[in-house]
């Protein structure tokens, strides 16, 4: 028996070896097909449909609140009704964190209120809240260079303003302000730590997000205030007299909660087990309704399914939309999704998640094998029509949940939306469905059913196996 | 001495006669002078300091609360630190309202919290709230066609929705709904008023304002919904099922308040009796800092001033700066100054007060009388290669406060600012110091020092005096 296995593995191992070496190539019928798609991309308000009603009928959905399971059951029940061939959902357990309420004040030398969010993971206040010294830093290396003596029993405050850009790439600045920033001042004694709101905007909508204590310092609250707030809090410490503020914070984690991925599926007619997977996160942060973080991730994924399901027949590979669970707080539906389906990874053809708003897609980058380098370009032509670019150049590791499970092996493609306006609403009470462009959305479609349905199509796949990729530095 | 009186008397209307048919005229001296004015204000920084030192070190100004005295204190020290020679204080006394809490939310079919501000006035709902049934109306006459049955005990929802203008036009729209549409809606017997927020952006961040029970119908709460949940409100209402709404309003009338108006004069050494009038309000709504309503407007005014106070001489008339009291909640600062100067209203000689934010001033118009209106036409001029276009066939009444004086009689002048921006973050929390732009603040200086010298420079009036501008359409 163990003779005939290692066969077998080694004549697979052979037969992989060989499949890897012949280029994978896009039929001409599919481009055909691709270009129809396109073109009813369109005028299809699928996705618009689907944004405007997970944001109307269910809204803010805070991972493992009062809507995860009506959020559940809502999509399902929409995939359903889009005619998708299976609808399943896969359980994701985390820590439940909750927010109950949160305000803060400068109390001297100038009384001011002030807009404030606590972060995700962030720990209470006690009661009545903490008054302290406000101590400002530039940013976090200055924080680091700081002695401790410095930050003890003080509020620090770490202010980079974050600039809109198209790639977005500013959020790096102010997310690793946001994740690492709490720990490295508790690290320090610092008593609570606030940022200026990892946001492009003027609004006096704080940006809140997770953080990270993971590293075993103390949790200590952590609030996000907003970019006015922040601007008035450095005019008040320029005038050099010391600052007091108060920071009340009513949150935190309530044990664990199990949620579940919710995966909608048109069947594929000539390889049902391999599929093309594509989707959006079903949690968003509790403030707005999460139209562009990320109803209109899952919406985009469903209406290109959607398109797809309509045509004559089924494609040869499956597709498959998923709403993930729990992304925000750290990428838990994605990290369900790769354990449970590690071991099967090379059925997952390619993948790509849609986590940074519905503007125009301008964009794909893709981390593919080499013979399946060419492919991606066909598809790349394919979507040119649509305005845009490839860079064969720049790795493309599917976004957000997806980036876990490329992570233990799922070839990927990014398809990047422009980021402009995107950080302007991110994570705020403004993440409201009037900020999705209807046309803008449409373009987002009508990229994807192209994309999805050319993968399905490939002869040869894309280089997914068992951690095919290795490790990178992340997206 | 009766006979000699109204010897004397006859002789001063004789010659106020001859002087209204003689054209006022701005000397061609006092025309180089605000060439060099207009030099210098493209490089000066006092209106910025002022907004900035305002909105930082007082902040919000509701009218009679903790910060008026406050505010009042630190206007008239900047005033005597910028060097007017003069600086007091005159008595308003109006109604206190007070804003403790809100909040507000949909409750079926669809439970959603929405962001609301009660409006100015508003009674406070019952402890615990109201809990109603919405009914919607398109616009006012829609609410007033309405059967009263159809409204009675319901929460009543009027949503209009402004647009960006530059002339600002759309406010006449929203305001109109927020100061009648309560009072309509209580005589109809509704239990509570709910609009969309008279603004033009898409923010979370409702619009307060003013309200209006005069007219002796029972005051109901009243308050605003930002755009975003107007929009959702309608969205779920498309759906044809009954909507709940709760309303919870903690706010209402505690007696009355008296604050002043603060006067700083640069007293004019020819005839220092008359003077050009300026200003802006000084209270502002609560949810932000009241930077571009109305701190830029008392700074515009104070900064074009100190300009002409640092002239190597005094102008001729005095130029007086007013900060007026609780302007929001009924022009009550403007109403006291022209009940305290009616008398003496000729003094004044032309007046202008900037309540549309610090954007450029792109338009001048004027309501003088026919004899002036050459030297408004020079004023003009002095002020086109700043980009403004003069109208000389529409009027110009002077603006809030000062639209209250040139109701007794003072000639006045309307300097526009381009509105495109204003009503985005007007009555909102979104009203802080980085919506004014330094560079379109100095123009307005710029305009204002000029307009303000060559009134104070006439050789002859604009005809001011009392009732001389007889009742017209408020601008």
């Amino acid at each position: 028996m163990i003779r005939t296995l290692a066969l077998v593995l080694a004549l697979g191992a052979a037969l992989t070896a060989e499949a890897a070496d012949k280029p994978t190539r896009i039929p001409d019928a599919a481009l055909k097909t691709a270009a129809e798609l396109r073109e009813r991309a369109s005028s299809d308000d699928t996705a618009w449909n689907f944004t405007e009603g997970l944001t109307t009928e269910i809204g803010a959905r805070l991972a493992g609140g009062d809507n995860d399971q009506k959020a559940r059951d809502w999509v399902a029940a929409r995939f359903k009704a889009l005619g998708f061939d299976k609808v399943w959902s896969e359980p994701v357990t985390y820590p439940k964190w909750v927010r109950r309420s949160e305000s803060a004040s400068l109390v001297s030398p100038y009384p001011h209120p002030l807009a404030v969010l606590a972060l995700g993971y962030s720990p209470a206040t006690p009661a009545g809240g903490i008054e302290a010294e406000v101590v400002a830093f530039a940013s976090l290396d200055a924080l680091k260079a700081a002695p401790d003596a410095s930050v003890r029993g003080k509020i620090v405050y770490v202010g980079p303003r974050m600039h809109a850009k198209k790639n977005g790439e500013d959020y790096g600045i102010g997310s690793t302000v946001r994740v690492t920033g709490p720990a490295l001042a508790s690290t320090k004694g610092a008593a609570a730590f606030v940022l200026r709101s990892a946001g492009t905007d003027d609004n006096r909508t704080p940006h809140t997000g997770v953080t990270d204590f993971s590293n075993g310092a103390k949790p200590i609250p952590a609030a996000a205030l907003s970019n006015p707030d922040a601007d008035l809090l450095e005019n008040v410490l320029k005038r050099g007299q010391p600052v007091t503020m108060k920071l009340a914070l009513d949150c935190g984690i309530e044990g664990t909660y199990t949620g579940a991925n919710v995966i909608g599926e048109v069947t594929g007619k000539g390889k049902p087990n391999e599929y093309f997977i594509m989707g959006g996160h079903l949690d968003s942060w509790d403030p707005g309704t999460g139209a562009i973080d990320d109803a209109s991730g899952i919406a985009i994924a469903a209406g290109a399914a959607h398109l797809i399901a309509e045509l004559p027949q089924r494609p040869r590979r499956s597709i498959r939309v998923v709403a993930f669970a729990n992304e925000e707080a750290g990428l838990y539906g994605g990290k369900a999704y790769a354990a449970a389906h590690a071991r099967e990874i090379a059925h997952a053809v390619l993948g790509s998640e849609s986590d940074l708003g519905a503007d125009r897609i301008w964009q794909i980058t893709a981390t593919v094998k080499p013979s399946a380098r060419d492919a991606i370009g066909a598809i790349a032509e394919a979507i040119k029509p649509l305005g845009v670019e490839y860079d064969a150049s720049a790795p493309g590791r599917g976004g957000s949940d997806l980036s876990a499970v490329h992570a233990v092996g799922m070839a990927a493609v990014s398809l990047h939306q422009d980021a402009t306006r995107y950080f302007e609403w991110h994570h705020t009470a403004n993440d409201t469905l009037d900020k999705i462009d209807p046309a803008q959305l449409r373009q987002n479609v009508a990229v994807y059913s192209v994309v999805a349905y050319l993968a399905a199509q490939a002869d040869g796949d894309f280089g997914s196996g068992p951690n095919a990729f290795p490790a990178d530095e992340s997206e």
